[in-house]
């Protein structure tokens, strides 16, 4: 057990917007972006995507997709017309995409990574990979900043619910100081919410938005933990699965 | 009771910060400064302080000293040398107040009031007041943003909770739609801390900034309801009690 002096600090930002106020440059950056798009970078690499390429706008993304890559485009919660895929966790569990390269732009997620990219380290957080995230922020040894992707800036509950997620899990390692108020009150909220999740989030805005265009699945995929165990970690432009050496 | 069309809305902002992001002309926003900007306001206007002039800066505050104001002014947590009063409560329960004016600047609240100029109205919430703030509230059939003070723009926690006790108890007349996140947020902690706020707040960063500085009993006077029943309403630029023509 490390003494109060050693414990590096885990933060939770709720919005991109706030994010240039945490000092960064020396912290591991957790990007969260439960519905949907980091739960579906989790799926893609997890079920054989070699790496996937964030980008902030669908200009971008159409510049790709005409030199010929394999393209994402999701805004408003929809796919957006002519690209070969959107932002559902389930179009990524298809053989036919393993070993691809995919560009990927979405309403919130990508802009938060663009957000954070002076950080030291930036690593993509889900229910999805829950355990096998906070197992390797574990052993990092740095300070971490959970940045929550929220709603056009606004705060949002399922990527408060998973920073508190990942915070109550790593709080058990004694090796981490949690006790910023953001921290405490997302760790607070998952603890209250954990043993229903779904239940908990049924009034919120991006629960209902989903809902109203049929995606119950792929919410019920993105709240349950654990089901694409890879951390996702920004190498150079591109996302890859980490793999210790 | 109304339909779910006629309702009007309650919003959380957690941080001025933010504040901008939210359509706020057409709505009355309570700002929100728990520790100890908003409490100690109403403590003055109740106890007999005619009207407070809340001004951003020291410098502001010094210009208004120099011309023969009574004038208040913290930063840190700390009164500023040379200053008449500082942001206690208990320095406003004083009789020799009574039917003064006083010019009021501190490090979060009145920054918070000046980034909500340009809303429809401006009042002022704190626990000292919430039964007749929440009274007052549901009689104006306005929406309301509920404008957190927070502590150097990031979010802080007693003012959440204080936005989530007005949530909660204005969420009972039926008149309110409270099911954004940030509000439901809010509610959830208020609803799991409010058999102890103080227990509930130990391990947050500004609870223990004013334990250090011996200011216990003020967070105490802080975190008790409706100590200070009175309605603080800005008219033009002054901070004066709200009565029922």
């Amino acid at each position: 057990m490390q003494t109060k002096e050693e414990r590096k600090t885990i933060e939770v930002c709720f919005s991109p917007h706030s994010f240039p106020l945490y000092p960064h440059q020396e912290s591991i950056v957790v990007v969260i972006d439960v519905l949907r798009a980091t739960s579906s970078i989790c799926a893609a690499l997890h079920y054989g995507v070699e790496r996937i390429l964030p980008v902030a706008s669908v200009h971008e993304a159409r510049n790709y997709q005409s030199k010929g890559f394999l393209c994402a485009a999701e805004r408003q919660a929809q796919k957006v017309e002519g690209f070969d895929l959107g932002n559902s966790p389930s179009e990524y569990q298809n053989p036919k995409l393993k070993g691809k390269i995919v560009v990927f732009t979405t309403t919130n997620g990508t802009q938060a990574i663009r957000a954070a990219r002076e950080a030291y380290r930036i690593v993509i957080g889900s229910f999805s990979n829950l355990t096998v995230l906070c197992e390797w922020l574990s052993h990092q040894n740095k300070n971490i900043i959970l940045l929550c992707a929220g709603w056009r800036d606004f705060f949002n509950l399922e990527d408060t619910l998973c920073a508190g997620a990942i915070a109550h899990t790593l709080e058990k390692t004694n090796l981490f100081e949690t006790n910023y108020d953001s921290t405490l009150a997302s760790k607070t909220l998952y603890e209250v919410a954990k043993n229903d999740l779904a239940g908990f989030m049924e009034n919120s805005s991006h629960f209902k938005r989903l809902e109203k265009l049929n995606l119950a699945d792929d919410v019920k995929y993105c709240l349950t933990l654990d089901l694409a165990p890879v951390v996702p970690i920004l190498e150079g432009n591109y996302l890859i699965p980490f793999k210790s050496k």
